[in-house]
């Protein structure tokens, strides 16, 4: 189950939402049954693409920002849930250091940091901010927009722990999705550290993720008799890709070719009447850097300068070499004139809440997580109790959908998650 | 952690409040370690009473009714609770069959029988509401206050099963207290039943509740540095009393002296300018039937024939022949001109809401449980993040204290139902 939130959602149900919320007692059990065989990662959140034939995530952040982004009514939820996770994580802590990115001038993120730690202190948590960013050697406050102040404190090891001057945690929670590789200060240390190294850019991989997504969804597509593409965007791969120095290009065009194909014979079966595209991003990484929307294989064999500067790196001023191909799904969702999609958070195995990127200046067919995006909070639907006799005389809860879909998400993370903690596990064997 | 809401409370902090809010983290750690070693109730509602100097339990109840009496806002919260519950209980289930009080007359409590319902489903289970109704042959749809109808189907057992014509659960939810025992049709099934039948009131004893108690409260306090006093009230039993033959009046009378000579001998030692009481009721039943206030030990032996016949018989029309001669704790919490006791629900380990029980007719050392009492739901405040920097400038979570005292009262059933059904496999080996 999810919050019953708004949605921008107003028409009829459609189809899979309908057969979403009515096997909906099959799809809690069967979560309940993946939730005993896979850890659920400590927290997550991730971007949905409705088209209304279709509802499919397209990105999942293991590290997510913007829970200031969230209703403050749904704020007891996320503590309640973080109380949860404490409990299975660690029952016995009592301090947690909280490891954000390295911005200092993002006032926005470190809103973000702010509400976390917020949320952590009413679980009944000690929480320090423990930050990374190289030569800082004394506590930093910096001034959030909301008011108030976020120290940030140097972290220090002694040993196989680390924490900050005169606090020594129980538990590392990281909101540093570590894509310059995992720090030397928090390698091998003693404390839980949630989600764990592995789980960082450096180290993850989209495709690696959406392949994991590929059988939960075929698992869930049969529980519920759909189609698995309903939910599961087609993609491809390319690893050796050098936008610079055009390296790859063929690699690029077959799978934009295909992927488009692919589409065009769903949409063809389905009666959809949409042009296919993809987007092509980093295979590694998140931000929002480095995507573009593609239409035609010609396209990426015809990328100007800037284009290839552009999709060239990524946070941290990584290099691109690995590039995904993924299935466009539009959107068909808009708050007033801006194209919308849902990002839905969670903690530990509960739907926390949600809200909408929104963009003015981008069409239905491009990534909205980008410069000028908005954020609209989805706060609570007025409860009402459905007539227990009779027909339902209570909306159905519309944000159902997009809960389940995200669960799947996180499941796949989850699965994505235990396997590369065991391959960091097997080189020690060998 | 237990969810920020509006109280009656508006003075400064009184010292045991802030004692507990300032403990929070080792108040929180400590709770997790004891929901490890202990099963924590499906749900459970605890009175309680705040004297300002005391905040102790009075009562807790293992079938909660009132659920309908929370703030809508509340449900959510609710909702997610009892996943977490589900998941412990029975993560294979997804039909559950919730059995109410036989009341049909009572519309308000099958109003919360219908809330609980929707809970359940919100949660993603099948809900059939199967009564225990003498005679009851066919569904039996009720109409509710709210709007709606409730249908109570007979309860059927085939085999080592129970369930409602076409409807085999996974797990039976009471919501009946069992007063006049544990029904024959729910004994010896193969379905998880939660609470157990043992720990009905046809088997508990509040004097056994509170023994517990008291050992919970003594670790408890030991941990944040109180006196125990402070938050339990002191108790004495009498087992063999028949008012109606006014036998066992001396047992009752000494008692009364007993616990007043020591309520006396503490509001000395604290100076507390109040006149100690006592609360004498049934020790074991509900529903504020067969209670009163004593302020003598003279008063039990005077008592005339409709006070006599009051205190005889409880719930059912069960004869009463233990007697609970409890500390009574003065209400220092009022809503406008009525007094006013707090009552914290619980699904699950966590406080999920509560409500104000207020009364205009009675007095402040005296049983609000009773006929003409009202309910003030407790909705959130308007939430707020503490400034991380400098000094909170968040007013601080009043109810918080509320929720910790509660949960002790839960913690005590916890391992009182433990003991008692262990009590009951005991014959079985013998």
């Amino acid at each position: 189950m999810v919050p019953r939130l708004t949605t921008a959602l107003t028409g009829p149900l459609q189809e899979l939402e309908r057969r979403i919320l009515d096997r909906m007692p099959d799809i809690e059990r069967w979560l309940r049954t993946q939730w005993q065989e896979h850890a659920v990662p400590f927290y997550a959140s991730v971007d949905l693409r409705n088209a209304g034939f279709k509802l499919a995530p397209v990105d999942t952040n293991l590290f997510p920002g913007g829970f200031n982004n969230l209703d403050a009514s749904l704020l007891p939820l996320c503590v309640q849930a973080v109380q949860a996770a404490v409990e299975r994580l660690c029952p016995d802590a009592r301090g947690v250091l909280l490891v954000p990115e390295n911005h200092t001038r993002n006032t926005f993120y470190l809103q973000n940091v702010a509400t976390l730690a917020s949320v952590l202190r009413q679980a009944g948590m000690r929480v320090h901010v423990g930050s990374l960013i190289p030569g800082l050697e004394a506590p930093l406050p910096v001034e959030l927009p909301g008011g108030g102040t976020l120290v940030l404190e140097p972290v220090v090891r002694g040993g196989r722990r680390v924490g900050v001057e005169g606090f020594d945690p129980c538990v590392v929670l990281l909101n540093n999705d570590l894509s310059a590789g995992a720090p030397a200060i928090l390698r091998d240390i003693d404390q839980p550290v949630a989600p764990p190294l592995e789980a960082g850019w450096y180290n993850r991989k989209k495709s690696h993720h959406f392949g994991v997504f590929r059988s939960v969804a075929r698992e869930f597509a049969a529980l519920i008799e759909i189609d698995p593409w309903l939910i599961d965007p087609y993609f491809g791969v390319c690893n050796e890709v050098n936008f610079q120095e055009r390296a790859g290009e063929e690699c690029l065009a077959s799978n934009v070719a295909m992927v488009l194909e692919r589409i065009a014979a769903q949409y063809a079966r389905y009666g959809i009447d949409e042009k296919p595209f993809v987007i092509v991003k980093a295979d590694a990484g998140t931000y929002g850097m480095g995507i573009m929307t593609v239409r035609d294989a010609g396209e990426v064999t015809a990328l100007n300068r800037k284009q290839r500067n552009k999709m060239a790196v990524v946070k941290e001023g990584l290099e691109v070499t690995s590039v995904i191909i993924q299935e466009g799904v539009p959107t068909y969702e808009s708050i007033d004139a801006a194209i919308a999609e849902p990002v839905v958070y969670m903690i530990d195995r509960f739907v926390v809440g949600g809200f909408y990127r929104m963009h003015t200046g981008r069409g239905r067919d491009e990534n909205l997580n980008a410069p000028g995006a908005q954020f609209s909070p989805l706060a609570f639907e007025t409860p009402c109790i459905p007539d227990l006799g009779g027909p339902v005389d209570c909306p159905p809860n519309r944000f159902y959908a997009y809960g389940v879909v995200a669960r799947l998400a996180q499941l796949a993370a989850a699965i994505e998650i235990g396997e590369l903690a065991e391959r960091a596990r097997a080189p020690a064997l060998a």
